[in-house]
């Protein structure tokens, strides 16, 4: 890290720092500039966070440059390979873009069987739906909990599409993974470090979502919390950002897909729907993403949004995804890859 | 609500939109103007936050105008006076302004005994101090825990302040309150759902913090689940948006202050540690935040912020927090109000 | 639009609000719900831009909905068909999509010869590049200003390239105009009105760039100053906002493309250059743009970015651009259009 | 400056990189920690902005940090004193706290008339009013123009109130100055370099508003180029953020007060007004704007808001301009200062 001086430090402010460095066991380098004094200081930063908050609080001290990003196990300079997250015979990660569809919430044993056969027959490889329902208010449809999550099963039985849900809380954890392939890690959620941690310890495929409000380093940082308890199966997913034009529901930052592809190893996922909130947008957004080189999609499809009792502006309907799945292929393979297909021989 | 229909919505799907409302028991009233239709419909629409995603689903329709707020409990048009949260012997939302100091974490015994003694003699009424910390990075400290919570406690009964302190996890919360006067859910957890409402159930003084993106409007909606829990006795508190200037940490919203005292009933708090970032910035911030009409303040304190081991660069020294308060003390006479007096008699 | 009244409404304040709206001319439709007392007011609400301050700013107004967007020549309502934006031989809005490209500033002679026949080659049909330049520090390179602009003309000459350049300011509009075939109204400059004003009466082909915080709605209320003084020649552009990640330069707001393509009938171009900030993330931006349905780029390329006088880190190599352009042409494809192509039989 | 170098960066880059810097005629410093190389660059990095983004653009470069600012003439390290702006009697960036009251446009004699004997018996000692209105749409009222202008003057010629007064365009500057005491750059055009330029050369107490996404380095550089042309009676004006939330027009930012007063020597007003949108705000951010400590207010005041012909939600009416004033003086007093008083024998 590099320390700059105030014009005003004092020589015993100086010192103080200097003092302070060499009793963390590195090394300060001191170069004086005209105008500013600065301190340089070797040694491997990453893990010298409280040494950097305690310069900083220093008299003297004008501000405290990083050198290198906080996160390690998360970085492609830790890992130069692209990881690959295996959820049942689907791979995250890969060459091709892996479509995972479904409804916003798991209503009904008939819609997410609809949802599930429509959504495996264009094209999708993975199936998602809430049974957990985070929801701003608390006069919202909640999601039906242990019921959503055998209903979900039941569709993976009837399509041998692998399940992605939400788990909300870590008292959760152990009933969702009973049923779930891959557990998602909603954006209110992405910073619950208590729940990062134990589905960290669980090894399981985990879907982190970006908050709407976090910068890439806090995301890749969440992300470092699962990798640093010993679970590798991480994909990303950026699902859009608190902005201030009403048009869309959040605003889709589709730099993240390529940013987030160089700072770290980690596959990366687009949510259009979330981004958009109107179906409309979906189709262009999910485009974008795909050529922007996400390595997959979620993208909610219900079989009546009309009726859908979460969401529904945002979801397409059946007819609609099929219509986009060909677009998305065409934009894959325009960019040298392709949609991930349905494993051969999976019952629909 | 008010439904706005596309200008080329055909007779049909106008007919199934009146039709949805007639479904849900409502009255539908229809309104052509020259360029656009609009569908008026009668009734309390707080409680058909579905109604109106499934009408915004609906081909034909435009946009849906809601009328109503979306929360009821907290809002001051259910309950016009403002409520005071009793802690201890302090009273959060009465005529005078509550100061809560303490450091970021707690460290050890002697920095919160000092720190609680600084702060009562300067005029603090009640202390904070984290035990559980939600850190941006897993390599950072993570707080002492229940050793914290037994500090705690211990720096309570030594100077007669009232505690509060984060909570992290649902499971967290019975150890919590067995130390702790009020508890706090942090800006992160602000719509961790499964927390809100176990510290609904739990009827405990709530400091809840409005998150870094939240609106307005879900900061309430985040309220209205410890109030439909049962729980009355909550307080808000602002503590900086997410923005571009990074001068300080967080860009304080100093109008969500009277904002929230007029949409709402709950007392409202300022941290102006957390937004600032910065020690020097927190005494303009403070002063602002009392000037404009805030119930109290949240202010960071540690005895030796060079040492801390979280934030020190935003914890003021003792002496420092000691030549705030009569300006704080000055800027709230001034705005008609006075800060709340440590309770006569406790021990220092 | 729509009145709603507080609830502590008296009804004189209701008469005086019911009577100002007959005053203006309009129909008031008083409808009393349980909650809230509505008033609808029939008529053409777009040109009552002040009746609806006025009644926002009456005592028993809760707030006002307008029913209508504030713009009219722009909206697609108001013209169903695509505009077509002629520039010489290219056609902007058409079904092909037009690469612009070249430097940010012109610099020399050489420097933008070589720029604009590299891009030719590579497959671009207009040729950028700043005469006048805003710069954030007055320190900072100005642009060559007139000797620009006549450098610029002389690589038309060279590659039958057509011309778009900056105009910063009302008075150099005339001299842009004597070299330039479309003129650039930067970000900074979206809002400056009197410019706007006269870009519009020379009704010359316009590219309008959305500034770093504009709503859609302002950037649309922008363009309609250049359509009310008889300019119909007008494209949009999008070229990031400002946002709190630093990591790219704006945040590229990939939504915007088509989200103004349904509220407006003008053509929207892409900047990926400017949001990206490093020539690194330019490719999958620009790809993004493609797919999500842009009628053209404008892409940064400079024979020597190392050596540039602006914004050097965001230029392309002629060599990097050359790569793009194939990407580009197969994504295009992709979505069911193609790259615009140079005109043939013009010099290189 | 500081050169980080990729970790993959070869020989050759760095060589070039440090190359480049001597040529520049500067002294490169190399560091080579364990993950990372770094070059500090020796010398006033302010005039250098060139080199940096060349350095940037440079193979081999992960990133430059700039050690010191870019503005020079603005800064307080440049000049410790804060500047006082004399505009008639009075004096901005003195001990005194300075109101600046009257209408948002001027609309008519009486009005101006009225508005200013208003605000002058309240306490406010100079008097605002727009005749140059830039305004979201074309067809919103744009102003008096030249008229306006003459009002003003008259409302002087009553009250003694010397007049600030915006400028939109660098043609309108000569005729503005003719008439008022102090010309305002409005928030839209914070960068429009062209008007900054001219009002520079002119020498003119000048109030340079924020922009609504500008950082705060951006509006220091903007009034640097107000001083390199040799103005230096500059005062800054925050008057809000673009944000997500819309229960206040913008989101003021009362940070920006005490860290623009630490970064510069030029004084700093706040404009609750603009900020606030709707008048029951503007109470509220005033206090916390004076007990921030900002230099002076500016506040909208209109003799009847309901018949204003823009922005009368947000203007007070003069009962409620009085009603504030005392309040503002007490916290004035209650931090140290004190309201500037008007002019004894001044005519009302």
């Amino acid at each position: 890290m590099i320390v700059v001086l105030h014009p005003q430090c004092t020589p015993d402010q100086q010192e103080a720092v200097l003092q302070r460095i060499r009793e963390a066991g590195l090394v300060p380098h001191l170069s004086q500039g005209v105008l500013r004094t600065v301190i340089g200081v070797i040694g491997d930063d990453r893990t010298k966070e409280q040494l950097r908050t305690m310069l900083e609080a220093m008299d003297g001290v004008e501000r405290v440059v990083k050198v290198l990003q906080p996160y390690k196990l998360v970085s492609r300079e830790f890992q130069p390979h692209t990881t690959v997250v295996p959820v049942g015979p689907v791979r995250i990660g890969g060459p091709e873009v892996v479509l995972i569809a479904g409804p916003c919430s798991v209503e009904s044993r008939d819609q997410i069987l609809q949802a599930a056969q429509a959504v495996k027959q264009a094209g999708a490889v993975m199936l998602r739906g809430g049974a957990f329902k985070p929801r701003t208010s608390p006069y919202s449809f909640q999601g039906l909990e242990e019921e959503g999550l055998r209903l979900l099963a039941e569709a993976r039985q009837a399509t041998g599409l692998p399940v992605v849900t939400e788990v909300m809380d870590a008292r959760q954890l152990e009933l969702v993974l009973r049923y779930a392939d891959m557990v998602q890690i909603g954006a209110r959620n992405m910073q619950n470090y208590t729940l990062l941690r134990e589905v960290g310890r669980a090894r399981c495929p985990v879907l982190l979502k970006r908050g709407p409000a976090a910068t890439l380093e806090e995301t890749l940082l969440a992300a470092e919390y699962l990798l640093a308890e010993g679970n590798p199966h991480v994909a990303l997913c950026e699902r859009g950002l608190r902005s201030f034009d009403n048009h869309t529901r959040f605003l889709l930052d589709i730099s993240a897909v390529p940013v987030l592809q160089r700072l770290s190893h980690l596959p990366v996922l687009v949510d259009p729907s979330q981004a958009a909130g109107k179906r409309q947008w979906v189709p262009p957004l999910a485009r974008a993403a795909v050529a922007a080189g996400a390595d997959g999609l979620l993208v909610e499809v219900h079989p009546d949004p009309e009726r859908a009792l979460s969401d529904g502006p945002q979801q397409l309907r059946p007819a609609e995804f099929a219509e986009l799945v060909p677009q998305l292929r065409r934009v894959a393979q325009a960019v040298g890859r392709d949609l991930a297909a349905t494993a051969a021989g999976a019952p629909v």
